[in-house]
């Protein structure tokens, strides 16, 4: 980028929450923009560290009431991380304004109407942005993402699911006709700032528990689609969420059919071909399984496989820090596609490791 | 138990450990036992509590070194906490002295002593007491259990995964054609008290990751033994387990094809029928799915069902102590049963909640 | 006891939340008490196991709401697990009817109204009964409790704040002179069962707070009250309460000024003189430091000893288990006193380690 | 810093444990350094990534023994993070050949070689490198410590001790005729990487314990030595050591008596006047009180003060990252004065929060 240009310009809508925080931190270091306005609905202060302490010296910035015309006069760029269902209204106030918007919520990620009103209980009530929405998994969608409008930053789940199986769906080296079982672990900030007995430090830091298993969990239309489209045909998923005892991070074990002799190897291969270019992936050796803490902190995403021979099932597994490339990371990612920024920048920290 | 009779007396072997000090702390509160010797490889104490100083106050016995003839003077019945191969020799020389032993390596869950070969590394050297040894699941092994001279007890991750499962091949719900897939996750107390640097605190506490997968772990063919043995045919499985940042517990979730038309309430009906006479097993509501918290510091299991409609998946999930349910309550409630005690005797504890 | 004689009934109002769950755990196991009536302000269930699904299989009580007639009919004995301020009416409508009464709240902890007033913000409202209620720290005032109507069970700060002190102050080994600085750290558990931001878990899971420093927590009375009583004359206390990232646990570091001439190995020697008779506390050899894993799920205390002879400073620390020792297990342990049980029945489970 | 210059080249001796690897992850993000040469004691590996998985993607170079010829021939500046002890002889012979060292072990932060043989068990035998040593508390000496060409990097329970008291201190606000408390909690991490049962994560995930506590913490002279200096008298401290069950953090509470007439408002100003050039340090509005979770991955320390009337006592408490503002990220702030960089480069992340 070239040093006399003017910093982008960016808002933060839904400053507060954990994805929003970690929108702020990641901001703050990125070489091509500057923070400009920070919106809540609930959190309102006059320094954003009156709300989040961490940030006492850091950044001065205000909380606001969200007001697009405001937010249009002063940004160019906006992340909104409000929940699903909010985010329709505050998206379609911006791009009528003409900010460039990355919306972290589920509201832009299904482009089938009738699946967001199946899964979600209530029609879209913004089909004519659905259709120009991208879907913001980076790796899948590098060239549609350039100068994208409106992005849907995709899932937490779907992105630790989607990146092990998307080489070996494209290679076609995985028999699709059974469904593909996908256990996944959680860690607790998953479930956002708000407390609640299922997150009360006494009811979670010694157990862990699934939830919404057996198809019920909103995240499985999106795995489906984007496997789908990958495989251009139907992928079947039966998804397992699981409460881990832990801030941050996703592991996703997916089992499937091997088509007749893969190689574990192979499969190893395979992903290495198809992550070639990408910046935030990296392919584990045979033999090294996957562990969250390798990828807290830093919007990378690592992927590896097994093949049990004794079973015929491919073992592939993903792991990334939900919060940074399962949120506020991939959106930058995905801001830095669309607004023709090296796809890296602001986004090379390594892992904070231990 | 008539009052007037002598408490048996029992001897751990192995008490310095996790599973052994559990042993201690169980049995201290054991209406028929005495705790009458403490045997140990490494920790050789003139009183337990300078090794285990929880017990300070609770327990003055020493921990000794192993000898047969000593312990077979002194106690009844003896419980073998010792690594597995330890064990053998252990086990030969109680038993040739008429102790009564119940063994918590993996020494003698596997009746097939080339399975043993193969999965060891080494073949079994003493075929003649693998043939005496019964497998201490209590709940499917009950009536064998009585008067058992040599026990078995179970792995911990094997009670996990298969008391969900036992109930639905004995009742014939699942198809059994293909593998199931049985994904499980332990806390860090499974890998024994040896500090290593994937129990090192900063290394695992805010982490997740899987371990000997596809095939690889010794716990697939004991799973699979007790599945063959209750379908009568061969049962395959593919077994992930995963390490979890807390102490103790296991969730072990399993996904299988269900026989047609079966209901997800025909899950739950099935296992509270099979369990109705198991004090150590509850069957959650349909649901209600479960909770490692829920079991822990008891000998309970829970066991739950969902079914996905979708995917044509049963999703059968159980949770245990890992060193209770898992190990320690197991192997007394084995001697429960072998002695003729109540089955429940000493191991009605609730789980330790929060 | 006489083991026709017809057990206690005993009532627990406030069943729903962390103490009431563990006094149920604990009285399960009680060898002369049944457990008779549960109740609750929130959580009223048919079945306890409800609100409380570790109980499945263990306890099908329901869980009522209050009512003192009720519980009179049905009940000898009450434990009243209720918030401060809502205690007193429970109690008083209770002790008309002639139940004894073991109350966890703060409300009848302070001997003076006026104390009560000035940290509370409101005067006592049953000063006649605050005259009668005995201070439940067993190892203190163990005559006392015999035969009591209504014992106030002392907090859990102050339980592991005096015992390392009352010994050293009894024997006069400290200088009172100076106000004694006590530094607590308290596992989360000990902040209810409802969650807050500051109990979320990614909020609290790795990293450590203060709160309520400076003399602003009102256990610092409760501490002063009972150091006073002891050394009649007053003592002074700084007490800094901070919340650890752990469920369970306290460990109380004092600091104060040893009278001169006194030894590292007086101060174990003394506590062991004092603590000689009671089977809850255990003193630590000199050189063995507390843990508070050492008596998590158990109802003991241990309490150890250093002297900094460069800063002329005794450095005395206590550990506990706050739902136990701390509360539920206290009051049982005041309930067998008063009841002419013998102490410890009930409450002889070793800690549950790790 | 000239865009033209060419980087400095950076050495990392001592590269594979805790604080070899968080200078890795903060120097690969710094602008105005090279990463060039990374030796290890025991993980000698082709690519770092091998023994620092998190690594992978990120930092291909290799770990090499030492060799300081080697070292010196391509590298301007060296961070030696080996034990103590071992320290000596690696920092000798990088200055000999004009490296300019960043020592973050203990060997060079005591001034007085009497006080060294006393604490560390031997005399000091570089006493002519120990005079030219300068003491790395940027905050404290950073007039010293431009052009520095060995500087001795503060420990971590140091930082977080004396950070809250320097200001007070160098007011003359207390009185320091009285061992001043130190109580402190530290996260795991500060026990390096090594193994140990101490930090096995059943026996410390649950628990929290003091060590080394009543004057034997090697830390002790340390702070001594800082207070000493700045309140150019003797200062004594009493220091107690807590482990505390996360991986990174220190809280420090320190107690003392504030000279006649200072109110908790004049402490707050007087840290905000001491601290008003300084980036890294943040003074908390009265009433806030710290929380490590707030300063967590980043190189900030948080002070803050309370003050109890009812005990006349200041209460200064301090949070920094151990590994970060305790070890790496002060390293290499002493780095950013010393060459005359920006004090802040490549150090400015905000907090990993939550």
């Amino acid at each position: 980028m070239n040093a006399e240009k003017r910093p982008t310009r960016v808002a933060i809508v839904g400053a507060s929450g954990y994805t929003g925080a970690e929108l702020i931190r990641l901001l703050l270091q990125h070489p091509h923009v500057e923070l400009a306005v920070l919106c809540a609905r609930e959190r309102i202060a006059p320094r954003v560290s009156d709300v989040l302490p961490q940030l006492l010296g850091l950044c001065d910035l205000p909380v606001e009431t969200f007001d697009a015309e405001a937010v249009a006069a002063r940004a160019d760029v906006a992340f909104c991380a409000l929940p699903h269902g909010a985010s329709i209204e505050a998206v379609r106030a911006l791009r009528k304004r003409g900010v460039r918007v990355f919306d972290l919520s589920a509201d832009f990620r299904l482009r089938d109407p009738l699946t967001y009103a199946q899964w979600y209980g209530a029609p879209h009530t913004a089909t004519e942005l659905l259709a120009q929405a991208v879907y913001g998994l980076c790796e899948l969608n590098r060239d549609a993402l350039r100068d994208a409008g409106l992005v849907a930053v995709p899932g937490c789940y779907p992105t630790a699911s989607t990146l092990p199986l998307l080489p070996l769906i494209a290679s076609n080296l995985l028999k699709l006709d059974r469904p593909i079982v996908v256990h996944a672990l959680s860690g607790v900030s998953g479930a956002g700032r708000s407390a609640s007995p299922a997150t009360h430090l006494p009811e979670c830091s010694e157990g862990v528990r699934p939830y919404k298993v057996a198809g019920t969990h909103r995240h499985t239309p999106e795995i489906e689609q984007t496997l789908s489209l990958t495989a251009s045909r139907d992928v079947r998923v039966t998804f397992t969420p699981t409460l881990a005892p832990m801030t941050r991070g996703i592991l996703a074990t997916a089992y499937c059919e091997p088509q007749d002799g893969v190689t574990a190897q192979a499969l190893v291969e395979c992903a290495r071909e198809y992550y070639r270019h990408s910046p935030s992936v990296s392919v584990l050796p045979l033999g090294t399984l996957p562990d969250t803490l390798w990828v807290r902190g830093s919007n990378r995403a690592h992927v590896g496989y097994a093949l049990d021979a004794r079973s015929n099932l491919v073992v592939a597994m993903g792991t990334i820090d939900n919060l940074i490339k399962g949120a506020a990371g991939q959106a930058i990612q995905c801001m830095n596609l669309s607004m023709g920024f090296d796809e890296g920048a602001g986004l090379r920290m390594a892992p904070t490791w231990p």
